[in-house]
């Protein structure tokens, strides 16, 4: 059996995220599984370092199968991109070590969120980026991200209402920068809850308006109440940008 | 009478070329056009520095209208604006000249072409870019470029079978760059025939994949034949970047 590890790059606008679903085919998983199965003659099942919601674009998605094909990665990698549509790309196709999970050896994940604030409209930008018309605050905003870096709590920053599991995540970039009329946000962490960067990029828009003041973001922290903090901003601005992973098993 | 100068962005995927059409609505014009007439409440006629082909972008396409409205030009922008779809936005709107005609007094016009040349598809520029598989010798392409600066008749680069009208045009800039994955053309000129700019990297194209030599161009500059040079690229890498007029009646 070989473990395969592809990185994979999708415009998320029109699937219903990641995840395979029995309600519909529309998913970037059943796609990415269908296109290989086409590729290798086998059935093959993906797992993924995380889910992404529906509209959430990556630029490096990571995931992994096990198969008893012994085609080669590059012929994988070609006849798979050839059954794949437009909007979903194969980066590349590699060996990994045999235990390597694309899920469990996830070390962490860095995502972009991309905010338009020019005075226009840009029509090229329109299903990758969200559009506020206010000026927003950076100045602040960076200041405020700064304030989710370390270990935290994330409940309140999330759409779950509980978790059996742990709901502390530490979070190791937290950047804000102005590139133009965009506003783009970094986030690096050893893994996000639910809607998580969306919630907190609601909520640093919230504070770049002027609608709420930086200490509101340690009082989520405390009450871990999600309507303490801001809205859950559009998947359009966000893409999964890269996925790193304990060195020892890859 | 007021003359106003727009400048208007779209991202030409969806529709059948600028230029209003009496068998279908979805042209950019007659969507400027029903924005236009939503915030003035009058009826007006756009005229615009040129066509653009179907499922040709623009970065700044020219029109411009007379109007006995007297709403500020800020406003027309504004209102027009939110009766647009997402693909298209005007970036400004000023008074002009009385004078002024965005075809007749247009010196030149600058358009990009984008070619996307990695190894793996790109999902976000699918649209914006033609991708070309076998790796492109961009140093023969850019000193190929070259010939085409200067005065020439370019009836054989273009899709008119004869014209009444002279062919002949002066091209001011020809540029082949590398950036990354892509190779950019940028080409200047006081104007392009039918299907030109797409010719022209049909042609050049031919000669980075070394199916064609340099020679080739003049030839087509000397029979004016049209099977004599390159295939027409496709409308999707393509972008009107710029128009600029002579200055005493802008």
């Amino acid at each position: 059996m070989n473990n395969i590890k592809l990185t994979i790059a999708y415009d998320g606008t029109r699937f219903f995220g990641w995840q395979k679903q029995a309600t519909t085919e529309n998913t970037i998983q059943h796609i990415v599984e269908s296109a290989l199965q086409k590729a290798l003659g086998k059935q093959c099942e993906l797992t993924a370092s995380g889910r992404t919601d529906a509209g959430v674009h990556a630029l490096a998605q990571v995931a992994n199968f096990h198969t008893e094909s012994e085609m080669p990665p590059n012929e994988i990698l070609r006849l798979a991109n050839e059954a794949l549509p437009g909007d979903i790309a194969l980066k590349s196709a590699e060996y990994a070590d045999p235990r390597f999970h694309s899920r469990y050896n996830c070390k962490s994940k860095t995502y972009e969120y991309r905010i338009y604030n020019g005075a226009v409209r840009d029509p090229f930008d329109r299903r990758y980026s969200f559009k506020v018309t206010e000026k927003l605050d950076t100045a602040a905003m960076s200041r405020s991200a700064k304030l989710f870096l370390g270990t935290h709590d994330f409940l309140g920053f999330s759409s779950l209402s509980k978790s059996k599991k742990s709901t502390e995540r530490t979070v190791t970039e937290a950047d804000v920068i102005c590139d133009g009329d965009f506003v783009i946000l970094n986030f690096s962490a050893d893994g996000f809850l639910y809607n998580s960067v969306r919630i907190i990029v609601g909520t640093l828009a919230e504070i770049g308006c002027g609608k709420r003041g930086p200490e509101s973001i340690n009082k989520v922290f405390t009450s871990l109440k999600r309507e303490d903090a801001g809205f859950t901003a559009p998947p359009d601005g966000l893409f999964l940008k890269s996925v790193s992973f304990r060195e020892s098993v890859v």
